[in-house]
Formats: structure tokens, C-alpha cells, sequence
């Protein structure tokens, strides 16, 4: 499964160019290189068109809203040319600015995908609901429950913007306007670093870089190599005695020597 | 020991506001998280009052001298909703305009807890004193020599700043004007990895966050899970024939799994 | 071998100030302190000239391009006070903006060491060439093949520039424009994680820092330090099962714990 996929990420070896926050950039940028990627975090306005221009995935993440024009610099020069842009509305709901800001992103640059949890997406898709931090609500949280209500929401969502719709949770959901795939992979630790999310939005800029004809598999492929990596990190932390930081090296780890073969053995998916 | 604190740390899962340095900003995340909170480090003054009247603690953070319109307001709504604020005064004395800082966040803000090295907290108890860096500097060090007056430090500007009084160094001092806690718990090599003083702090928004009204105990716990931690974590970095990068992974791991009969088994605490 | 070097580190305790990106910011200050020296990320420009003057070394990382004003009110200052400042100039070639920056910095400060991989240095040193993203690119990659090109391209750079130059790559090169030192030590996995270049600037500017008088050795023991620890941390990462993440603790251990009895066993150095 995801062949393809794979072969064109180890042959591109697409720079992605990163706008993000500077909690979790670094955490980005090392699991863009474990995939195989490049990383860039330009993001001063001065440059930024002409960085972008040069990446094969632009990654835009609104987690401390700064750079708000150089994100609309890079996503623009980005639509010009063909290059996949990939969003992470982080917080989405928490605040009217954040609200704001993904309101005037959306109107002036297309996305390829779209990928936050199910509070961020949910707010998204309705115009309502709020967050709390940075995590997922509880009562937004996917269960075996609500995950085919959250993929048809996803499906809609990605056919009223017209990009792929990414929802994080303990079951992961990607989808366009006509197929979701649902993956249970991961494990309930990734909730337990900073950064799960960010680097998930980053992988998809990895994958879709160098997959721009095939969005939807390259990020089901995205997605179940971070889930898969996160459960593989688990076990071996679990054997280790280790904690939520031993987790995090492994988890990039184990994304750093993902193969095919692990994700065939261990992944978990549905389409429906 | 604590049982109290950390049963309410586990049953509130405080969210942490964090308007902090970009140096340690992952590092206090991983650590808030590793305890059981969650940590937004939202820090734009455009949407700061919001955030900060969803969150149960803030902690500012003066490291690099960023955000400091965003932390007026930020301290501001949370003293009006009765939110305890932690400051952390990096580098206090190291310039005329940290200490111009200080001063004007401390004129408008009113802090639960002052959090610093011997040489930072002895530059805002005396107003002179310099430290070199952001370290302290060595004349400053706690020891058992100097514990008792650096305690009568504590408690003495506990009584002037209203609020408690926490002092990081070989031996920890955590003091309101009556009490101070003198904690032997710690390691050296803490001092030999970045942001050992900063997550000390994070963990007391934390702790403070879902103890509002017993910020006293709440800070000795903080203080002790993180000593504690540092000399769980020296020792299994021995084992493993590891150096300072595997100590940070292995405190942060030891913060995750911390539990009281851990605490009570290693705490080495005299009250006075 | 550079026993003295080490002493003199050991002794000195070298405070390095960086002006730095925010992508490996926490790297760096991690990496001196495993090296024995004291970090301090101040950037505010009101406040450089005066921490500054407090250094013993100057690190300025043209990484995410921010800061410019702060890097020349530092750099002069410790131009004045004859403080070493070694300059990463990250991603020259790629933009504009990037070229101009050196440019402006180049004209208004004396530098000790520039250290970049081979496609920035050739660019500074040609005034052609381009970078995509901020790895070397492959043309430019340094090999058996070429070495001794490099090595008489960095010779004519420094006395050019008036200071001593450090190329990274498969093969480092360090000279002075007398003296070229080719350092065959490293792995290549040290390019699958995030500021590995950064990181030896940061040592670059302890190792100088502690040794001005000799800035040539300094140099050359610094890059050997990185080299040789991340030779070892593979080896360990290997035994290990690890990936890149491992590596990059491991990494920063082996600085932690160096000696020159390592060094002397694993060197591989050429002078010519």
C-alpha cells in the first residue's frame, strides 16, 4: 500500500517550505527530514515569495499568527505555481482574531488540504463551536460513535472548499467530496507531546509535495505513517520504562525508518 | 505528601497560558503537558485577554523581552478573574532594560509567584546585584552555608511583593512570609541543559493552576516533582551512559510518571 | 591534541551570546552548555550592546532573518571590546534578501570565522551559486574529488575576508589563508536532523570564545568535537535501533562528555 506514494517521496525529496509557529518548528523541520524531505523555515516577507518558488509544499500554520503576510505571500506565489498548500488552523475557535485570520487566509489563497482536529474542523465546517487551548475539546473528541458523522462533515467540508479535510484524533479521518478514509492507527500518548499536530500538518507537506497528483492518498499515507510511527514509539517506550519525551524521539524515530513494509503490516484503514 | 495537589492537578488538567521565550518555549509545552496540563502559548496582544480568561494559570516568562505589551494585558484579565500569574525574570539585573521590565510588569500586575535564581531574585530584593548570561552567577549559589539567610531573603520579599517566593538553585527555596520550604532534592546536571529554570516555572502554572488556593503547597510540590525528577532522571542518564541531551529526555519522562508515593519516597523537605 | 584548547574552555567557562533563529535556537544553547560554556539568547536590540559586552564569544545566525539591527549593534560592540564573532550566514544564495543581508553585515562587522556548507561558502566566495532551501546542494557536496579545491577556495576566502573560514560537509574544512585543516570525521547522518550546522557554529563561538588567541585551532577543534560525536552517536544510535532523533540526543551527549583522549583516538585530520 501507498507504493507509489512512498517512491516518489524518496525520489523528490521535496523541500517544504514551513510558515509555522515557534513552539513546535523544530519538531517540523526534523520530521520533514525523517521522511525525507527538506525543510525551510523562511518566513520573512522580504523573501518569502521567492523561497516559496523553489519548495515543492508549502506548510501555513496559524499557531501564533505572526507572519500573517508572508503566509499570504508564499500561498499565493504557491497557487500560481502549482504548489501544493497545506493548512493547519490551530486553535481555530479559540479566539476572534484566530477566526478572523483563517476567514481572510481562505480568501485569498486555495488550499490542497486542510488538517487540525475535530474542535478546529468542526468550527470550520459549522461557523460554531470554540476551543480551549490548543487541544481538542472533549465532547469534540472521535469515537468509534461519531466517526462516520465526522467523515460525512469532512466530506462536505472538503467539497464546500474544494481541498482535502485532515481530522486528528484517536481515529484519524481524511477525506474529499467522495471518499473518507478512516485510520485507526496512533495511540492516545501523541495527545500527550506538543506537536503531534504540527508535525502531522508538516509530514503532509512532505507527502503532498511529492505526490501533487494523488492529494488524498499522499495524506491517507501521511497520516498512517505518523499513526503507525506513534504505536511503534509506544511499544517501545512502554519496554524502555520511558515517558512522553523518550515517546517523541521515538516517534520521529520510527517515522525516520518507516518503510512500506511496516505500514502494510500495521495499518488499519477503511474507505468509505 | 501532596496528595491534595496533585488530585487536583489530575482532576482540573489546568490550561497553562504560557507568553514565553522562544528559547525554551517547547521544552515548557512538553513539560506542562507531562504533568497533566495543557499549554497554549497564544502570546498575540491581539487575542491574549481572550486566551488568557480561558486558561486556570499564566506564566510570563521575561526571557527575551518580546510580548511585553501582550503580558500587561495578559497578567491584567487574569487578575481580574482571580487567575494566578507566575513570574519567571530571566536575566534580571543582566540589563537596564530587564530591569526596566520588571519593574513596569510588576507596577501594573499583580504576580502569585516570583520564580528566578539566587542572583535574580536577590537583584529584585535589593535592587543591586548583576548576573552575567542567564545563569547564576557563582558568588550566588545556594548552599548549605548561605540556605537560611537566602530563605530570610525569600520570606522578606515574599512580605513586600505579596506573593510566594520560589528560589531555584543545589538547594531549592520556596517561601510566603511565614513559611519557607527548603527542598534537597535536584541534581547538578540540571544546570547543564537549557530551560531547567524556565519548566520549573511552566510546571508552576501548572500546579498553581489547579490549586489557586494553596499556591504555598502548590509550589513545593512543583518544586519537588522537578528536583526529584532531575535526580531520577541523573541517575537512569548514568546507566544508560548517556550525557546531558538523554538527562532532558529522561527529567521530562520522570515529570510524566511522577506520583506521589514517588514524591514521598525521595522529598528531602525541611519547613522553617 | 588541542589540549590546550579544551583547558582553556574548561577554564574560561566561555558566556556565548547567539543571535540566532528560532528553529534550532534551543539546540544551540543546549550544545554549548554541553561543551562547557554558558549561553545567553539575548536579542532585543535594546539590550545586545550592553549583554554583549559581557561575552566572550558572538554567534550571528542569518537563519530566519530577523534581528538585523541587533546583530550590528552586538557585532560592533564586540568588534570594539575584540570579542571573536563567528557568523553562520544560513541560506545565502537563496534570496535576495539573503545576499544583501551578508552583504550589510559583512560591511559593518569584522569577523572571526564564517562557517556555512559548501554552497554558501562558494556563493560568498564566487559571488555566484544558489541555494534551495538551506542544505549544500548536491553539486556542490564536498568529496574526495574536490577537497582540495575547497580547501584552496577557503584559504583565498579568508585572507579575502580577513578571518578564518569553516566549510561543513562529508569532508570539513577549516583554514586560515595559510593553513587549510581536512577533518574526516562525521557520519552523514548528521544532515538527517535539524541545525546540525547551527550547532557547530554555537561551538564555534564557545570554542572561540575560551581561545581568541588561537582562533585557527579553536576552529578545528570545535568541528572535530561535532564530528567525532556524531560519528559516536551513530554508532550508539545504531546498536540502539534508533532514527534521527536518537541520534540528535546522542549527538549532544557525546559534546557533553568529550575529552581529548577521544579526540586523539578518533581523529582524522589533514593539514596542508
Amino acid at each position: 500500500m501507498f507504493e507509489k506514494i512512498f517512491k516518489n517521496l524518496s525520489e523528490v525529496k521535496p523541500v517544504v517550505q514551513c510558515i509555522t509557529n515557534f513552539v513546535t518548528v523544530n519538531d517540523c523541520a526534523n520530521i520533514i527530514l525523517a521522511c525525507g524531505g527538506s525543510p525551510t523555515m523562511s518566513h520573512h516577507k522580504g523573501e518569502v515569495e521567492e523561497t516559496a518558488a523553489c519548495c515543492q509544499g508549502l506548510v501555513l500554520n496559524m499557531g501564533t499568527l505572526y507572519d500573517y503576510d508572508s503566509m499570504i505571500l508564499a500561498g499565493r506565489k504557491c497557487n500560481e505555481l502549482n504548489i501544493p498548500v497545506i493548512l493547519d488552523p490551530v486553535g481555530m475557535g479559540g479566539s476572534a482574531l484566530r477566526n478572523k485570520t483563517f476567514e481572510k487566509l481562505s480568501e485569498n489563497i486555495k488550499f490542497s488540504v486542510i488538517r487540525g482536529n475535530a474542535s478546529e474542523i468542526k468550527r470550520i465546517a459549522t461557523g460554531i463551536g470554540s476551543t480551549s487551548g490548543v487541544d481538542a475539546i472533549e465532547k469534540d473528541t472521535i469515537t468509534e460513535g461519531n466517526v462516520y458523522d465526522i467523515a460525512a462533515m469532512a466530506k462536505g467540508l472538503s467539497k464546500k472548499m474544494d481541498c482535502v479535510i485532515a481530522v486528528s484524533g484517536a481515529i484519524d479521518v481524511v477525506a474529499d467530496e467522495k471518499t473518507a478514509c478512516l485510520i485507526r492507527n496512533g495511540h492516545p500518548i501523541m495527545s500527550k507531546i506538543t506537536g503531534s499536530g504540527c508535525m502531522s500538518t508538516a509530514l503532509l507537506g512532505a507527502f503532498c509535495g511529492a505526490n501533487k497528483d494523488d492529494i488524498l492518498d499522499a495524506c491517507a499515507a501521511a497520516v498512517a505513517d505518523m499513526g503507525i510511527s506513534g504505536q511503534l514509539a509506544q511499544r517501545k517506550t512502554e519496554k524502555f520504562e520511558g515517558g512522553t519525551m523518550t515517546f517523541r524521539t521515538f516517534l520521529i524515530d520510527y517515522v525516520s525508518t518507516m518503510t512500506t513494509e511496516i505500514i502494510n503490516r500495521e495499518i488499519n484503514i477503511e474507505k468509505i
